[in-house]
């Protein structure tokens, strides 16, 4: 399948930006989980605009769960979730001129012209909804297992963020502390920088781009494949299906790059416990597409949102003449906070999948 | 499954390092396009140990096709291909100690114990002479088709090489030349000076990562999906197979943090034959996860080599105590010069598996 | 993934008898395709309790398209639908004591007592809706391309239906003749005996079972796999999603053990155009797996609907007791009428998903 | 992919007729599990020509295994089996006329004409060597979890064997029985008969079909999935695969369409020991696509093989003409006892993969 994700926990995307409403079915789930519609709120709340530095299009987000649920918990049967989209304005966008960076001129291409193009269609942000959405139904069941994910923006603009502390209790307090955020950042004072340039660049009818960092700890050893689903092939795929995301990295990443051997190898030795882990967790979590039982540690490079209120040259590609572009519209300065709980979710979702698929659809249930 | 990749093309890949052979099975490939055996021996010379650089240890590589061709094309069924296992010297390999950012201790968890741990099982490089071969069956076909792929070791240690040409012409220049070079570098000056590092490497008994680019430039506009199967996600999916990747970015990639929407946007404009072209490639060729004719550009961050010659820290997990282990054996102080037919290879297959999708299976074969 | 189908062409069910809806998502469908809404709405009408032999249970069956279409056309990106469930009465089943040959028992095994066991829930024929209806998307785009999709009873109880003519105008002729019946038979005369047995069946308190023939005609020769998506194993699976499915054969079938080789194979000859046909279809239109260009034709056998208001042994499986149950609530006394419109639906599903794969996904709107 | 099967343990089959070996891949293996060559080769023996009623062709199936087996257990890996051709004729063979009811013109049609034609290449039965070697991988894994696997002829010609019997343990001594003979059927009488008959056909230079009877006792219940991949639809896409496989019956099967519900139900009740049992098996161990725990049972009409010695009329598809073609070589006048074994093997690939999915990849090993 082609929008559609997971070999053994699957999630179907569906809807376009304009249309009726975005929506996903999860496939695979456990029978008897506890659906929280208040975890799945609190991750729609997560990603929906906000804070000053995000756009001025206001969304409701009401879900609505359509089959899959019954008293409460999930029946293992296939869960579809809706989102209606309520606040589409149309008027706001054209079709013809290529929005530069957009996906429009190859979504033309693709589809022949018979693409949704008002608001992006199905390329929207808008559908990050239904995945931020399906991973809040899976969130409770991660963490009662013991495995907690959180994503932070580690740097926007110039500005960096302190990383994911390596102890593990550290590191619980900064998930802790990360869930209660509007703006996910370690560091407060790096976060009101980063809402300055975000703001700035907003005056400037610009953009900022970023990185961010997501932890995926608590996930056993022994997950992933060979060849070629490795744990880094499947996370890497799942976050590279948002349209800002231009560099994934695990560990160190391209911080390897410059290393040696000798520096960069993570040495084992046991813990208080007798429990076998590394000296170091340079591989974030993850060795020969396996996880270690270390922390899961990766990084995306997020671009800056490509709509910006400049004129661009573009193309109109149903003429074929060369035009220029100002856009108007409700547009975010980056998507960088917003982006955060989608990727939590995606990262909610690969985990899920990987554990369905060594231990069996019902091990979430198992004491 | 999990050992395959491909949704309409499909390779599954088997075999362990100390094992009888590797291979690989292709699925869903053209009926009728021409096998030729020394592209595909070519393939597996440019990825096998050569030069000074290289590890010690020759493998004649000889492959044997099983099924899948007929006088000297594809049928259409499934094509195996092995590659016998000459050279295995199983007395350089224990069980017991993890060797550190091996997969050993991961693969222990998974397997439980059951998995053939001789230089590395079926995590060993060694499969990746399948991959490479695979790639090797469906080279000429892209090119047919007016599609070139080429890998050159961007970075290794702190030496730099020249960066792709963004001019059609020059690209493929470079295309060519990289093909006749046993060390694949656009700028041999920095290639010796790479080479003196690894070799120093060598001396310390240490190992050296960097920084590989990837070009495909010829792909049409129009592949990929939105969700999930982004043209981004499938590569860097396929790509995160090789267990020495740990990073992966497209176009800017992680240069996109720094950037303004203004500067990081690719305008549209027609060239002289009135195609629609980008000014700049900032996005690698893909747009929401969709080719947009321009080049595919991705690079791939390369960890140094985990077998190193020094002592280091490390656990023997049958007997759960922490134990000192020193490496013996023949290895590579860098994977670079080797993993770029295997990236090629890897490009190729990704390549041949959007095509498919989108054009059927006899695309290849039509005028 | 589970509750999907289809390789290139993917449909997605979801939904309980009694929850909000029941639905489908399409993915991989060719952009541009004109949606016929009416032509939804008539294979749901055919679907639709309507006759004086069917349940009492009369379903609006609105659909309602949430995605995946822009001005009257598919967008080629996944097609949701929804049909809502308007006319559920929950007071007519408790859990606990299995219905025999219902799905309850081994659902409760399967789900751990989470099921959403009101009407069948998952389980219910309720979910067909969303079949009949996808269908309904793709039937107009397979008849442009000159395939003809059609089911009747051909037996019910002790009566049988006429078959299939072997000459193509004949049997265009019954197509168009089955598509405005009520009743789905060839000769009217044995839809009457069979209805009266229908309702003398409901009269005793009991169900009556028979076999349904579907055809398939214009489907291009080379459709299919080898190993091991057969033409059969294809339309086979889908066909055994149906609970009611109890067996499915293609050409002779069953008919095949009493014969010999001499009279059975099917001798090629050309036909008046210069086309390679063959003289009997006794292997219904696939050879080793693969279309003729012959109508592929198989029937199905369809058992006695096990909801019967006669008392019937059984166990109380959450008290661990046999019991005695007598179900009361409003029932089908055969489903063979309408089975017809969703064997017809699942036909035309797997017919475009073989085409898809075979010929790229836009080859539905080339000329 | 195509020619490949299975969702958590897959197979995947290569190889034709009169290339070099025919073989499978299977992946998502149990780690641990012993493989015991000698199951292997027995599986291999039963479907191997032996008896006088088979063809002469004398085939010595040595098989290599390749891969993901280690000190006599699987490691977890792929396992790659192979199986030279030893004994292949070309002469035999010729192309262009097209043998009627045998895939080669289809196959053209698919292939356009590479296809490698002789013996049926990749569609002879062949190919089915290396699906009995893959079951027999998993057949003692499947014992010792207490399933056990059996298939006989049930009619050949006119004749008609036994059925299984209905009680536990006279099923167990059947199935102990038929495992030691070399023509399987129950009732020795029978057997005797249908071979009379067997070899009366090929000395008329004809051939003759008949049914098998496939059961899998002590599978438990809860396996399968209500859309699409119920075990019905599984095992019914497997055993398509098989050229000469034209109907697949569950339980009653077609004998449903003569049935009513208050016969054809099956009422629960508890047994001796407690547990939930049906009286009768009407349904052949599956309700709504999951498995109810009592044996699954399945037959499949088997066509006489095609392939016969008396001059039929066919066309010459190269040439556009119509010709007679006498087939010379060396055919079995009847598939049947060949296929049983096959069966076998399917049965236990797909048991295996439902197995896999349900309690996770470990649970062949667990105690």
């Amino acid at each position: 399948m082609k929008n559609s994700f997971g070999s053994n926990l699957t999630v179907t995307l569906f809807g376009e930006s304009h249309g009726p409403a975005v929506g996903a079915v999860l496939d695979g789930l456990c029978p008897g989980l506890p659906v929280d519609e208040a975890a799945i709120a609190a991750q729609l709340a997560k990603r929906s605009p906000q804070t000053e530095a995000d756009t001025a299009r206001r969304e409701p987000d009401r879900f609505e769960i359509i089959s899959g649920v019954f008293e409460g918990h999930t029946t293992g049967t296939p869960l579809c979730l809706l989102i209606r989209n309520e606040e589409a304005r149309s008027g706001d966008y054209t079709y013809g001129p290529a929005r530069p960076s957009h996906a429009d001129y190859p979504a033309f291409i693709k589809y022949h012209g018979f693409e949704d193009y008002r608001g992006g269609g199905h390329f929207s942000g808008r559908v990050t909804a239904a995945i931020a959405a399906a991973g809040g139904i899976l969130l409770p069941a991660l963490e009662k297992k013991g495995i907690r994910i959180g994503t932070h923006i580690l740097r926007c603009a110039g500005t960096e963020d302190e990383p994911f502390a390596e102890n593990a209790a550290a590191l619980t307090a900064q998930l802790d502390q990360l869930n209660a955020k509007s703006f996910p950042v370690l560091n407060d004072a790096a976060g009101k920088a980063m809402t300055a340039q975000i703001l700035a660049a907003r005056e400037e009818k610009d953009s900022v781009g970023g990185i961010t960092e997501t932890v995926i700890s608590g996930l056993p050893a022994g997950l992933g494949e060979p060849w070629f689903d490795s744990a880094e092939g499947l996370l890497a795929h799942a976050v590279y299906s948002l349209g800002g995301v231009k560099g994934v990295e695990f560990g160190l990443g391209f911080g390897f790059a410059a290393e040696k051997g000798s520096r960069a190898n993570d040495p084992y030795r046991l813990d208080g416990a007798g429990n076998i882990v590394t000296e170091s967790n340079h591989n974030g979590g993850i060795l020969g597409g396996i996880t270690t039982g270390m922390p899961v540690l990766f990084r995306c490079a997020v671009k800056p949102p490509s709509s910006i209120a400049q004129p661009q040259n573009t193309v109109d590609f149903l003429r074929g003449e060369e035009t220029v572009l100002t856009l108007s519209g409700r547009h975010d300065p980056t998507i960088l906070r917003r982006i955060c709980p989608v990727l939590d979710s995606l990262a909610v979702l690969v985990s899920a999948d990987l554990l369905t698929g060594r231990f069996g659809c019902d091990w979430f249930i198992k004491e």
